[in-house]
């Protein structure tokens, strides 16, 4: 049964990378940081009344706004909650390619279930969620979601039944960089082709099965030789200046191996300490200031939480 | 430095399957039945002199035989081995599917290098072995040597450069039906289409990461649910009599799934106790009965270990 234990709620609900390399709409993980912070108060008003304290100018009609839909679909589950009242503030910026829309949908949707002392399981929560990224990009993907709510490393076996597996994951150092160019996803996946050869598949999922085995067995040798895209990368990259670049100078100065966040623009990479992880920042923080890009950059490590309840009343 | 140790060695050497299931190409693991007898001994003749003891006859010139050919790459990397003399007593039918040249090819080199107190570590022995397979199939593959060698499930990440990970999996019953047609490994290549769709090939790979996980974490639902292929099965059974029909009654029947061996005819089912294997056996038996096809069945475990030992002098 439902019952209602808490009237307030506020949360931190983290960036993620999906795409990890070669676990294309697969693999996923979720950041210490970037996050943003949601707070959600039970309403005798009917519906959602979002509150943005951000300057991301999103919509407010909650049926357009990714929080907005996936707390309307929780809603509809739990008639016992009239309405919500959402104040959100966003700090990961919409397009940068580190599931800056899962968070939105992830975070709400965690916090709503702490309300009613967490009837839902968590994979319930990652279907709830899907409603808020289908509003982002017209697809009901789950590979920035089920991250953003497990934590840690998040395997999606398959979409259709939904089946997600947690994978338990060494503590990584993470740095990322925010070039600020604009790439839509759906475009970013209609430069994909629908064909592939067997043979690269093959190399691909050789890859797969060692970066699973890699990250279940913290063997970071593994990880670093299974980190490898033969199918996404060659074609995506493209559409990111300095990719090349990038990738090779990190992995010269120790990092374990990278590659796109997402559909891009942002670029991530992974070192076994903080030290190689701030080396990696400077290579890429070099390349952009040559190429004459602005950049945003991160340094961070891989979040084993997920979202977080930062405070209840 | 290179000492010899024993005269003679004979060693115990597995049947295999490869591709196991959605790890084609990639995945493969080590049976505890049938396997082949080898006794190899140290002569002063120069070359390798094979003396069969069983009825298969196979190619008796050394550059022509599995055997023959494994070691011919062996002794060219040990000079301190004049010649060796090989008794070999294969009970793994050539042609199965369950990695009958594998078997030929794995269990020589490993007796070999035994003689030389394991001189050499695995990962080279599958290099010498992988000449051996050349002879059978034109194609230097090691998803069925890597097994043979290391026992128990093994990935091979990538072949140029050779990376082989073993994948610790659990004690798992494997039923083996083996119907008396022949299907060529060159035919069984020839039919698979070059090209996949890409959102096939992501099915696979979720499948795969879904599968590695399973096994490392002996989680039998999820290995009995990541045993799909959308890929290579589809296309290969049709040559496989009454393939359908066997995989949907052994799964009702409680086997977690199975799929073709290697590129075919045998088909092996993975079951969690010895009754469900049982039954999965008699389904077999059934089936072929019914179409009126000859067939053996094994009902076997997994082999953890891999060529054995039996006797050294």
């Amino acid at each position: 049964m439902i019952t209602i234990k808490h009237q307030s709620i506020t949360v931190s609900s983290p960036a993620t990378v999906a795409n990890m390399v070669c676990g294309f709409d697969i693999l996923g993980f979720a950041l210490q940081a970037p996050y943003d912070i949601y707070t959600l108060t039970i309403s005798n008003e009917k519906g959602i009344k979002i509150i943005q304290e951000d300057a991301f100018d999103l919509p407010a009609n909650p049926e357009e706004n990714v929080s907005g839909a996936a707390l309307l679909a929780f809603l509809e589950a739990v008639p016992e909650i009239p309405g919500l009242i959402l104040h959100s503030k966003k700090n990961i910026k919409p397009g940068s390619g580190i599931g800056s829309s899962a968070a939105s949908a992830a975070g709400v949707v965690v916090a709503a279930n702490h309300l009613i002392n967490n009837y839902f399981p968590k994979e319930e929560l990652v279907r709830f969620a899907m409603f808020g990224e289908k509003v982002a990009s017209g697809v009901k993907h789950a590979d920035n979601i089920a991250p953003a709510i497990y934590g840690g490393v998040t395997l999606i076996r398959s979409i259709f039944p939904l089946d997600i597996i947690p994978i338990q994951a060494p503590d990584l150092y993470v740095t990322i960089v925010h070039p600020q160019i604009e790439i839509r996803t759906a475009d970013a996946r209609q430069i994909l082709k629908q064909n592939i050869l067997l043979k690269d598949a093959i190399k691909q999922w050789g890859n797969i099965a060692g970066l699973v085995a890699g990250l279940i067995h913290h063997d970071y040798d593994l990880i670093g030789r299974s980190l490898e895209d033969v199918i996404i990368e060659p074609v995506r990259s493209i559409l990111i200046p300095g990719f090349n670049e990038i990738k090779i100078k990190c992995k010269e100065a120790g990092a374990l191996g990278g590659g796109i966040s997402g559909s891009g623009p942002s670029i991530f990479m992974l070192s076994t300490t903080l030290q190689i992880a701030n080396s990696v920042e400077q290579i890429m923080q070099e390349v952009y200031n040559q190429i004459g890009l602005a950049y945003n950059t991160y340094v961070t490590t891989i979040n084993h939480e997920g979202v977080k309840i930062l405070d209840s009343k």
